[in-house]
C-alpha cells in the first residue's frame, strides 16, 4: 500500500469542516464562491504545494494539486448544500489529497482536485462540466443561484486567486470517493461499494388542463377536472410500470401545481413533475414510452388537453471495468466479504469527467443513510477502510 | 300580476352595469367598497327614494327601500368577484327594485336590498351574516382582503352614507332571484328554477407527513412519500362514496401543497383541501365519515402522519315551503312546463337569512353555465320572464 497516514487524512477532514461549520453536529454551511468555500480552497491549494504538488486554481474555482507528468486524478467536491454535510464531496477531496501525498512519497503520479458548484448553487457540477466541455463558459455564467446572483459574478470573487488552465490530456483516468447517500451499506454492515454505473435520469413536467369551474354549481359528471389527470396517470403508470422496473429503479412526482388552487373552484390545470433514474438507457426508454403513452391515454379517457415539457435528461454512466476491477480487487483484500458493488442513484463529477477520460467511484456507508443534512455522519473506521481501498486500487492502477 | 315594467327593469339592470363596467362584454368590477360600488348604491339608494320607498343605508353599507309597516324584503347583492357578470347578484338586486316600484303603485308592502360583500372581498356574505347576527361586526370588522384592508376600513369609506340600522322584524320573508350558475335551466330549454334548499358544505385540510428524501438514492420500498397518502386516499373516498352520494352531491380537491416541491426530492409533506356539498346534512354527515376513516386508514397502510384542520361547515338550508309553492304557481302560470326545482349548489345572502325569517329563491338560466367572469349572460326573454314569475308570486305572497 502507498504510505497514506490514517490519522493525517482523519485530521484533514476535521480541518476541512471548521470552513463554514454550522455549529449543529457536525454540519457545514460551504456553499461555492462563499466566503467560507473560498476560505477552504485557499486551505486546499496550501496543502497541494506543501506535499509538492503544483497548485493550481482554474478560473472556474477548481482546486488542482498537479503531479508531474501523465497522472491519475483523485478527488471531489468541497462546496456544500445550504444545509451540508461534513462528508459528502469533502471525504472525496481529502482522499484525493492523502493519496497524492503518499503517491509523492512513493514515487507515484498521483493528482487531485476540488471542483467547485458540484452542488448546484448554480447549476449541477457546473465546474466539472464546464471542464469537460458538456458546458460552455459563456452557458455557465449566465446562470443564477436563487438570489439572482450569476456564476459569472460568483467566480469573480475568486479571480485573484485564478493561475491558469489545466488540460485533461494529462490524466489516465478519475476516481472518487463519496458517502453512498442511501442506506445499503449502512444496513448490511459492509464497508465499501464499488459503484458499476451512475444512473441515467429522464425528468418532465406534465400538464392536464381542463375547465375551471364552481365547486359548489358544477356537477360531477360535467367537470373537466385537472386533477383527476393527475390521479389516473399516476394510477396507471403504477400499474404499467410493474413488469420494467427493477427493485433499483425510482420514480417520482415531487412537485405538482394546481390552478387556480382554490378549495371551492374545480381545479383547470394541473402540472406535475415526473422523474425516473435507472442504470440501463434501455430501460429509461421503455419507461419514457410508458409515462408518454399513459399521459396521452389519460387524455383520451378524459377529454383533458395534454402538454409535456421538453425532457430533460441524462444517460447512464458505466464506470470504467479496469478502474472497477482494481477498487473490487482492494476491496476483497482489504475487507472480504464486507464490500458489494453498487449503483449510484445520485450524480457525482464523475459523470462528467466520463466523456474524457475512465472513471470509478467508491462509496463508503452513510449511518441511516443520511446525507445533505448536518446529521450527515460515517464511522471514522469506515472512513479509513475506504481510504486503505483506495491507497490499494490506487496504486495497482498507477504501475499497472 | 303587480305593474312591473320589464323595459325600465331591463334599462335600470344595463344602467347598473355602467358602475364598474370592464369594457369586455357586458363584464363588471365592483367589489364591496369600490369607488364603482359606492357610486351604485348611492344611485340605488336614489332609485328606492324616487320609488316612494325609505332609503336607508345601514352602518355595513348594505341598501334598503324600505315600504311602510311590515313587508316582504326581495334582493340580493350588487357588489362583484374581482371579474365580475353583469348579473349574479345585481339581478337580484333590480327586480328588488322594480318589485318594490310595483308593490308602491299596487299598494302592497314590498322592501328592496343590496347586501354588502356578498361576494367575499373580506368574507363570505359579510353583510347579511352580520346582519342575521351570525358574525358580530367586532369580528367582521378585524377580515382583511388578499391586500391587507380590514373590512372596517372599507366601510369606513361609505360612513358618511349611512343613516340608520334595520330591524329585521320588519319583514315577513325574503324573495331572492339569481341566475343559476350552472347549466341545467339553458341546456334543457327552460326558463325559471324554484330554489328547494341551499346545499350545505363541509370544508377541511388534510396533511400526510413522510420523510422527506433524495430522488435517485432512496428505493421505492424506502419511501414515505406524502404524495402516495393523497393518490390513495382519492382513489379509496372515490370508492367509498359510490353508495352514499346522488347526482347532485359534489366533492372537490382544489388545493394541493407539496412540500419541499422539488423534481429530485421525494415529499415529505402533502396538504390538500378536501370541500363537499350536499342538500342532506345527514349525507354530509355520512361522507364526513368516510373522509375521515379513509384518511385515518392511508395514515396506517402507508405509515403516513395524518393531520387534519378544523372543519369548516354550513349545513343545507331548505326554502320555505309555502314561499317556493307561491314561486312554483308563478311559474306554472307563466311557464307552463317550462320550469323546474332544482337546487342551489352555491351559497347566497338568502342563506344568511334563513334563522331570521321564511326565505325562497328563483333561478334563471345562465347561458352556458357561466358564472363569475366577464362572459356570463342571460337572454333578456329569461330574464323578464323571471321578473314576470316573481311578481305573481310576491303578489299572492303579499296578499296571502
Amino acid at each position: 500500500m502507498i504510505p497514506v497516514d490514517p490519522d493525517r487524512f482523519l485530521a484533514d477532514l476535521h480541518h476541512l469542516r471548521s470552513f463554514g461549520a454550522s455549529g449543529v453536529g457536525k454540519g457545514v454551511v460551504r456553499q461555492a464562491y462563499s466566503d467560507a468555500d473560498i476560505a477552504a480552497r485557499e486551505w486546499l491549494a496550501a496543502q497541494y504545494a506543501e506535499a509538492g504538488l503544483q497548485a493550481t486554481i482554474d478560473p472556474l474555482g477548481t482546486v488542482w494539486g498537479l503531479a508531474p507528468g501523465k497522472s491519475l486524478l483523485v478527488g471531489s467536491h468541497s462546496d456544500t448544500q445550504p444545509e451540508g454535510g461534513w462528508l459528502d464531496g469533502a471525504l472525496g477531496v481529502i482522499c484525493g489529497l492523502e493519496l497524492a501525498r503518499a503517491g509523492v512519497q512513493a514515487g507515484l503520479p498521483i493528482s487531485a482536485v476540488s471542483f467547485q458548484d458540484e452542488e448546484g448553487r448554480f447549476g449541477v457540477m457546473t465546474g466539472s462540466r464546464v471542464w469537460s466541455g458538456r458546458t460552455t463558459l459563456a452557458d455557465a455564467d449566465a446562470l443564477r443561484d436563487s438570489g439572482g446572483v450569476t456564476f459569472a459574478e460568483g467566480r469573480a470573487r475568486m479571480a485573484h486567486m485564478v493561475t491558469g488552465e489545466v488540460d485533461p490530456s494529462r490524466f489516465s483516468g478519475f476516481v472518487e470517493c463519496h458517502i453512498e447517500q442511501g442506506p445499503w451499506l449502512d444496513e448490511a454492515q459492509e464497508a465499501v461499494g464499488v459503484v458499476t454505473d451512475i444512473v441515467g435520469i429522464r425528468d418532465l413536467t406534465i400538464t392536464f388542463s381542463g375547465e375551471q369551474n364552481h365547486a359548489g354549481t358544477t356537477p360531477m359528471h360535467r367537470r373537466k377536472d385537472a386533477l383527476k389527470g393527475m390521479l389516473r396517470f399516476q394510477s396507471l403508470i403504477e400499474e404499467r410500470f410493474r413488469n420494467v422496473v427493477t427493485p433499483q429503479t425510482v420514480w417520482t412526482t415531487g412537485h405538482v401545481d394546481l390552478h387556480p388552487g382554490s378549495h371551492s373552484i374545480v381545479p383547470g390545470r394541473c402540472s406535475f413533475s415526473m422523474q425516473w433514474r435507472d442504470g440501463d438507457a434501455a430501460r429509461l426508454d421503455r419507461m419514457e414510452t410508458i409515462v408518454r403513452a399513459s399521459a396521452a391515454d389519460v387524455a383520451e379517457e378524459t377529454g383533458l388537453t395534454l402538454e409535456m415539457s421538453q425532457m430533460l435528461g441524462l444517460e447512464p454512466v458505466p464506470m470504467d471495468p479496469a478502474l472497477q476491477a482494481a477498487l473490487a480487487m482492494a476491496a476483497e483484500g482489504q475487507l472480504p466479504g464486507r464490500w458489494r458493488k453498487m449503483q449510484s442513484g445520485a450524480l457525482h463529477d464523475a459523470a462528467s469527467l466520463s466523456r474524457l477520460m475512465p472513471v470509478a467511484m467508491l462509496f463508503v456507508p452513510s449511518i441511516n443513510g443520511i446525507s445533505h443534512a448536518f446529521a450527515e455522519d460515517t464511522e471514522e473506521a469506515d472512513l479509513v477502510a475506504g481510504l486503505k481501498v483506495l491507497a490499494d486500487a490506487v496504486e495497482a492502477i498507477a504501475t499497472a
